[in-house]
């Protein structure tokens, strides 16, 4: 089966020339200590871009690694970016659009006529291709799809009539499967006569006739072990399978767990389909580990490249309803109007009780969502972790408590200051029972927990906040209704 | 070179005996939908502990995953651990030590002799090992290293003197490096030869006479490359190098936007002493994420694991930062008492404009503490992105006055309506302002944007909602002072 070895040179440096990795190294020139671009450089580049220099720019850009001329893109301002792209043509490589923000890239995308893009999309790997077709709109999608080659078409439509962010969508067609009978010798021989350097793999998956996957076997094992031995005697059996329904989330938190470099894509049959390699999941736990932090405060998809119009839309739901929930404090405030005018004292220091107790609502909130998204808080510890978030609370409010007591004591009255610190007790306390309790509450109801939980904790901790302190100033008799 | 094949068959079933892997796959008895340990599992885990029945905790137990055993025991309460841990002393192993949480391994190892510990540090990979002992205190710690066997003990101590969460003290210490000079096939017969299948790797580093990484090749490479190629022709020259004082967030970002699988990590002469690999960095990535969301609350770690008084000790001292916000708030309020007096609505709706002002300052200054962590909002850009959250905060503002405007217009008069309405505007508008900020001013004094930028966000707000709203009602002679 071995080949001439003057055909296999050939082949090898063929393969490499098309291969030929750019620059990856980090250079003090053009890069921070932190790997950013240098602001001295990207206005070197805005410079160059505004005189018309072409060729200056060229050279300038022309060094950096495909994900740096992905950063520089986004650093310039959108009719730079256009600039830029027409400059550096050649440079525009698939690798610099795979490597775009989301919306960067659909931004540029829509302005370039459904052929051009189609050349794109066809020398991309498929899961590259069906990201960038996924967020245009549909018009676009079929225009561009039209222009594919029968076979990409084929491809990507059927990973878009999977569901967002699912493994199907995500998963990289190309695979490395092999019959069961291999040794590790027929394995190498047929890589060498057959194998391309275009698509990395880090695992070979081992099938049966019915295209089932059977194992999996590491690439230094293969390295390893000796050319008779089968590779059914050093696979791994007991791999990890993915189903192509499966959520992004999922598949980033199983690649967690086991440690996984890549997994195999299984269909609904069993059938091996796709795989999901570490460096594609490694976005997907940066971008569902971040993106809590942006749903919590209301931020939506959050990203700085978000068109304004779509930032505005997520936001301003958040803050009407927030609004909603801050008229419902201040009802209760309407409720006590007569003991505020008769102790105005009340109106100055009603908001910080409600401000603190919001804070350690968010607190608990934040702990509480981050645990239930990495699946530490289960139903089965459910009751431990409420019982340890009330003690913390008990201490945190105890704490403020006599810190706030003291000063509004010696600045108010006595009694001023042990109906707030009471307050304050009552008001962190419901604030950790409430940052425990609504995002499990949303979590069982199926509701992403980061989403909602927010608004409902910060509408228990104001309300309670005012009416405690409130309701204990006139029943002190500080003040009456 | 090549050794008989009965002694590699030795060798390879030695090997495989060692290594054996335990069930990868996800069963349907144990785990739920999400991959979680069912809640009915772990009840008849801990029943049969309740009633002392080793033998049935160890049946229930045994076909599990290594990581699966860790979420168990991490699920339990801490007397039920050590109940666990002694009836399933051989299914204990390095791998489930190596999955458990920080602080529950923390826990458990300190309740072992100094021997124990050295012992289960001795079978660890060295970054697992490391990681094990630099989270006891000093004392534990000499008293474990003084147990070691001599030749772990200098790598431990080396790994140690690096400053935490550096390169240096999470890098693996065991590298396939081999000599220049070498073909493919002299390094596939030098594998199968010496190879152990203890130690996976994923990339062979080329080093020169000074132990210097010239170049790194992948083994899907290396296993379609004819036998006579030289490494250095199939090599990567440009390859990413990790310093050992590299700060673990930058090593994320590194391989994040690189797409690695593995990188040699060099000391300060540029020597090869060790190498990340993704599935390492997986967790940094998922950590310092998802770490944001937890320091811009005040959370501190934020592990539902935590001791008590470590998450009381770091959420007390916010709440206290927050306290003396709310008084600087306060003190707005108190400055227009006679106007409250005078007309007590303004103290039920003065809390409105603050609440709704925070919201927008932390839905900013979340996704512009996001935009930094990433790399993507630098002085490049900040001009730009100032200006866009600006407009977005203009779209809010007006958004949500109109509808405050019009409601406390009906239910107030149309003057209280008007001021509301502008006063909301103009701290929404601070509050986009304060949002960008902030948190770039922090990052440029060399401070973390995500730990101190929400108490001065909320302060900026808060007091300016009390004066915007309380100023303007004087001014429009609503009230008088």
């Amino acid at each position: 089966m071995v080949e001439p070895a003057d055909k296999d040179a050939v082949l090898l440096a063929d393969a490499l020339e098309d291969d030929v990795r750019p620059d990856d190294r980090i250079d003090d020139e053009r890069h921070d200590e932190e790997n950013r671009l240098k602001p001295e450089y990207v206005s070197a580049v805005r410079e160059a871009l505004e005189e018309g220099e072409k060729g200056a720019v060229y050279d300038l850009v022309e060094p950096l690694h495909p994900a740096d001329i992905a950063d520089l893109l986004e650093l310039l301002d959108r009719d730079e970016r256009e600039q830029l792209a027409t400059a550096i043509t050649d440079l525009m490589t698939v690798d610099v659009i795979a490597e775009l923000n989301d919306f960067v890239r659909g931004e540029m995308m829509t302005a370039l006529p459904a052929q051009a893009v189609a050349l794109i999309a066809q020398q991309l790997e498929t899961d590259d291709a069906v990201q960038l077709l996924e967020d245009l709109d549909e018009e676009d999608q079929k225009a561009i799809i039209a222009n594919l080659q029968p076979e990409t078409q084929v491809v990507v439509n059927s990973a878009l009539s999977y569901p967002e962010e699912t493994a199907g969508r995500l998963m990289n067609r190309h695979v490395m499967a092999v019959p069961e009978h291999l040794t590790v010798g027929d394995l190498i021989d047929y890589l060498r006569e057959n194998g391309d350097f275009t698509h990395d793999f880090h695992e070979v998956f081992v099938i049966d006739a019915a295209h089932h996957p059977v194992g999996s076997c590491a690439l230094n094992w293969i390295l390893t072990a000796p050319r008779w031995v089968r590779l059914t005697d050093i696979m791994k059996r007991d791999q990890t399978l993915i189903p192509v329904t499966m959520d992004q989330e999922e598949v980033a938190l199983m690649f967690q767990k086991y440690a996984l470099i890549s997994a195999a894509v299984v269909d609904e049959s069993g059938r091996l389909v796709g795989q999901m390699t570490v460096d594609d999941v490694v976005h997907i736990i940066s971008e569902e580990a971040g993106e809590d932090a942006l749903l919590m405060s209301g931020a939506g998809d959050g990203d700085i490249n978000e068109p304004i119009r779509e930032a505005y839309s997520s936001r301003v739901r958040w803050l009407v309803a927030n609004l909603g929930t801050a008229v419902v404090a201040s009802g209760i405030i309407a409720l006590f109007g007569a003991a505020i005018e008769e102790l105005v004292a009340l109106a100055v220091l009603m908001p910080i009780v409600a401000s603190i107790g919001g804070n350690a609502g968010t607190q608990t909130m934040a702990v509480s969502v981050r645990a239930i998204a990495t699946n530490q808080l289960t139903r089965s510890n459910t009751k431990r972790i409420l019982w340890r978030e009330m003690r913390v609370a008990m201490l945190n409010g105890v704490t403020v408590a006599v810190l706030i007591g003291i000063a509004a004591g010696l600045l108010f009255s006595p009694m001023m200051g042990a109906v707030i610190a009471a307050a304050m007790v009552i008001n962190i306390a419901v604030a950790g029972l409430a940052g425990v309790l609504v995002p499990v509450i949303f979590e069982r109801l199926g509701q992403d927990p980061a989403v909602a939980s927010s608004v409902f904790v910060t509408m228990i901790t104001d309300s309670m906040g005012f009416f405690a302190f409130l309701g204990l100033a006139v029943a002190s008799g500080l003040a009456s209704l």
